[in-house]
């Protein structure tokens, strides 16, 4: 497997959303994009705001294109603002500096996409898209 | 009714796909978007390539933007390309001057959203749009 | 294979320069990205202006992001200057019509990357690119 | 010598790559821009994430848009994070404001290009544009 289908996207999603009702977390949005940071699938419920496409798309692309978590985006940039916030205003996608940007791996520790939630607190984002990668038969990235 | 909500977006969407899948179309990419030309939903098919996102939401967000079809911009290009091309310069969405961008209104003809499928012929991504606004119980703009 | 290696896309510029010289070409740039339009590698040769990066990724990204040769995307925008127009202004990399552009794709016939070269008629850029492109052990798009 | 050739941009990259396999680094990106801060060459290894060509040009051209090493660049932006994130959102390249971009400069201490480097610390990332200028028989700025 050298990338995310559609099926498994829109499985990841679907699990994501079900993490949020279970958790009773506000309306989310979620994108899973390829290696590239480019959209295969996306979806935001009712109720969300609809800045939320970019926050998501931001989020994955974000982490692909420094090889982290956004998790690890948002700590760069409470350490270096000036960094992340250089980084954003020249990248080829948005780079959201939140955590809830998870990146997929192959078996083989390979990169090839990621998932990137937003609605609720970063935390419970991050909570839901791990829950989404792992329904989806897909690995998070350590 | 006076909004698409997501589960008729994604009922769109996927009946734009079983339109695609009964005609042998090319691998299809669609979009959904709010009235603000702001994404709801959108799904790229296996083996389309990476620019889809941008084509789709471009056409349905550049119909909603001046308030024709994507059929009707792409005419208004053919007729006076410097107007268009200035418009895609300048607005806050794409705008794609190519049929397959429907929008879409509820029962006293407010405008609550719109449609772009990219991946085949023009004609053809138009024809499965329509298939997924009908089957999702919208209603195209005449 | 699933990816271009760096070893191969210095070997494929290598050899695209090589063809230009054999051929008496002007001064070459190339570029050699990934299926996400993201660079590989770039070199610029002695001589050449300073907008050439822009031009050798737009070809190869604005290929990929389409889904056809760069020689295609130009044929487009003959047909529909407009389309293409829009499609520039939106797209996450330059999109530049004009032959030189060429798909790269692995056994499978997957989509790994593409090449695009700059300097000279666009027709003998695009024959730099295929030499680059067999050089170094790879596959063009049909 | 008023300008950096691309053969000598070459030389500096394999040296750069050199000096991080000696050292141990990460995978590494490197860029040689001319002294208008346009790429010359790019180089990303096998395993750097795909934002990095950003990164690195705008460690050499935000160095060269100030006229000081991106490691002072990055102090001013601790002093002084308004003022250089209004360059970074205004000037004609990304401007990263990270130690890695050194100036070059020939004999009469004129600038004729510089080299940023990125993938593992901004420390190490310096270290190795430094050994990559050395290696070919150029001249950091002082």
């Amino acid at each position: 497997m050298s990338r995310i289908n559609l099926d498994q996207a829109n499985t990841c999603i679907a699990a994501t959303f079900a993490k949020g009702a279970e958790l009773g977390l506000k309306p989310l949005s979620a994108a899973v994009v390829d290696a590239g940071g480019h959209m295969i699938a996306f979806q935001r419920q009712d109720g969300a705001s609809f800045g939320r496409m970019q926050i998501a798309q931001g989020k994955a692309a974000g982490a692909l294109a420094l090889g982290v978590s956004s998790r690890k985006v948002a700590d760069m940039a409470v350490e270096r603002p000036w960094f992340v916030g250089a980084l954003a205003a020249s990248a080829s996608h948005a780079v959201i500096p939140a955590a809830g940007g998870v990146i997929v791996v192959d078996q083989s520790g390979a990169v090839i996409g990621a998932v990137g939630v937003t609605g609720d607190t970063s935390d419970n984002d991050e909570i839901a898209a791990l829950a989404g990668i792992l329904a989806a038969g897909l690995r998070p990235q350590d």
